[in-house]
């Protein structure tokens, strides 16, 4: 029989496997990998007597460690900012207002379009890092503010440059996230290029799922269903930013064409929730921009429940409406304001947020899975959801390797 | 005529003075220091031609610089935390029904009384750290989770170990927060014993003002002003927690003693609000609990702007209401919740807020105030309130003296 040999074991944490009620909790717990992945996840009683001699590498920590965290609906990247259209609507002008107005959305698209590969990877640089810093190690980024192919191609080639030994990277095709100026009035036209677009893009390995804003201001279902038809003849994924201000049928659209997600969700009728749970589709709780709008529609967390829809939670980090630099934030942001339980939204944030990227491999802790974890300097996991700021991660591992 | 010699010189940066409208904003500044005073306040293009060799430290800077943050009500000493009771509240437990059932607060004056002085040090030094690292160069610190003579006299000497160096710490003396389990159905005979230990605390140079919290589920006015009667004859300054969960008329007792501020003021009315105007009492604004405990009665904004009052922010950093870890967040808060404009934020975060701590010599960057400077990496002051999470600080000097 062959010796296990273990990479790096870690002793002494409580554990918030998620494996399981109530977190999944294993106090004095002890977490062990080889080759980037779980070999022994419970407590450190039942190591073998010899374990310390088994592990090149043995840590004893206090706090707790959870999975990695899994950011599953972001904009991370782009250039600019909009504080000072922040500071203008607290004087009252609305989002569609300012949309309409060719203001907001499209003043980013510019700032993207101005800036060359190097400088938009830069700006996007430290929001990358805060949110690692706050514990993520899966991060999915959507392009969107290019809106024309060289510039959406730069957004997904900047979104890849930060895949690597520290962070996942999921990348998601979202031209159909604005009309641009040049297409002013010609929206179908605009959903023709932005077809186009895709097999090229994808042709170079830059699309893991495509991405559409489904809404009044935004585009309709059958531009949507287009655009998934073109999706689905790639074999690419699809989710939906869907039902946010109005209920257009979006998770139903979601769910026909299979999709990992609808996000936003406020709207969705019992019908959207019902065709969600029948397709497997999670349901991506945004509750940054729903803080930042000052939203009142809460989404129906009960027919979720009910139909059995998991519940992700995620930053959407984006310049306009939700400008969160912390995924931890986003889960204060979701008890707070959606009354999800701390352990729900830990969950949303990675059990969750791993199955909205079609991932299998992580968000638990359990034998088999990725050792992508996060100690945290708490006394309980209901702490990650309850302090506002602050610094409570410890180190983070990713497949195994310690993050500095 | 003597040369004019600077510790040190700052250039480059913007500047939000605070020092008139718009922020008092100059771009591309210079500001200089000698002795833990600002000597220069301008533009870069208006230094002297020598300037350069003035200055035994020139620091070439990009980004905003605004007065060092004073974060002017917290509750930052305390032991244990109480994220499992967030995780209860979110299953429907009001902040009264827990007080009333001796829960809540008592459970951290349990923790309190169970540590000593350096525990009670080791377990508040990371909130205070995190104050700080996000900007704040002042802070106000309570007592009220001891409530016997030595354990209040406990957290006021930790508070002040904390004054040093790199901040300045204002020490509160708030016995009057909850009645301890010995004074059962004696408030009026804790209210006594309270009184009985301000003079001796105040011997100790413990006490840079007074506090109470005035509420029904509080101490009563005339409790109230039987504390500020005794601070009043040692000459010690008073402020309350008012009119949070009803009006109780705090706003008009914190008023008729002349209170440095009255704090949380949800439920003040319009003669409160005058009464204030009239005493030059600062409103404290406290979105954090606000926004935890979901609050949806505002502050009266209108009412104070009319009347000319004043409006601070503040964290109220405390384990029950508001575990907030960042003054800068609290901005966000008060802006998403209370409709602050980013500027009047930052303008409570610093100007209003050492005015409500009594400090005349700091919170708008003038010539002949304290060297208490805070640099961050934004390209606009509006920042500071949009972002939520991250970490935008670069520096902050305290009384010209870089922090570390
Ligand atoms: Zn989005
Ligand atoms: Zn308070």
């Amino acid at each position: 029989m062959t010796e296990p040999r273990w990479d790096g074991l870690i002793v002494g944490a409580g554990l918030a496997t998620l494996d399981g009620e109530a977190y999944g909790a294993i106090e004095d717990g002890a977490v062990a990998w080889s080759d980037g992945v779980l070999t022994f996840v419970g407590r450190r009683d039942e190591l073998p007597g010899d374990a310390a001699s088994l592990a090149d590498e043995v840590i004893e920590a206090r706090g707790w460690i959870t999975p990695g965290l899994v950011d599953c609906h972001t904009h991370a990247v782009f250039a600019g900012d909009r504080a000072v259209e922040f500071e203008m609507r607290l004087g009252g002008a609305s989002y569609e207002a300012i949309a309409r107005a060719g203001g907001g959305i499209l003043s980013t698209v510019r700032a993207v379009r101005a800036a060359d590969e190097d400088a938009l990877f830069e700006a996007s640089r430290p929001r990358v890092e805060a949110l690692m810093r706050d514990g993520v190690t899966t991060l999915e980024i959507k392009s969107g503010y290019g809106l024309d192919f060289e510039n959406e191609r730069k957004m997904l080639r900047v979104a890849r440059r930060f895949d690597g030994d520290g962070l996942t990277v999921r990348t998601t095709y979202l031209a159909a996230h604005a009309l641009p100026p040049e297409y002013a009035g010609r929206a179908d036209e605009y959903i023709d290029a932005a077809i186009d677009w895709l097999p090229r893009l994808h042709a170079e390995g830059l699309v893991d799922a495509v991405d559409a804003f489904c809404e009044g201001i935004g585009f309709s279902p059958s531009q949507t269903r287009r655009l998934f038809e073109c999706a689905r003849a790639l074999g690419l994924p699809v989710k939906l930013h869907a039902d946010q201000l109005s209920d257009l049928g979006g998770a139903s659209i979601a769910a026909e064409f299979g999709g990992l997600s609808a996000d936003h969700v406020e709207h969705t009728s019992e019908a959207g929730v019902a065709a969600m749970a029948a397709a497997g589709t999670v349901a991506v709780l945004l509750p940054g921009a729903f803080h930042v709008l000052r939203e009142t529609r809460l989404p129906p967390l009960e027919l979720f429940r009910k139909h059995g829809v998991p519940m992700a939670v995620a930053t959407d980090c984006n310049p306009g409406t939700s400008p969160l630099l912390s995924l931890r934030q986003a889960m204060q942001l979701a008890c707070t304001h959606f009354r999800l339980t701390p352990e729900d939204a830990l969950r949303g944030a990675t059990t969750h947020a791993a199955r909205a990227l079609g991932l299998a491999d992580r968000g638990v802790l359990r034998v088999g899975q990725r050792a992508d974890l996060t100690l945290w300097r708490v006394r309980h996991p209901a702490e990650l959801c309850y302090w506002l700021g602050g610094d409570l991660l410890d180190a983070s591992w990713v497949a195994g390797r310690r993050r500095s």
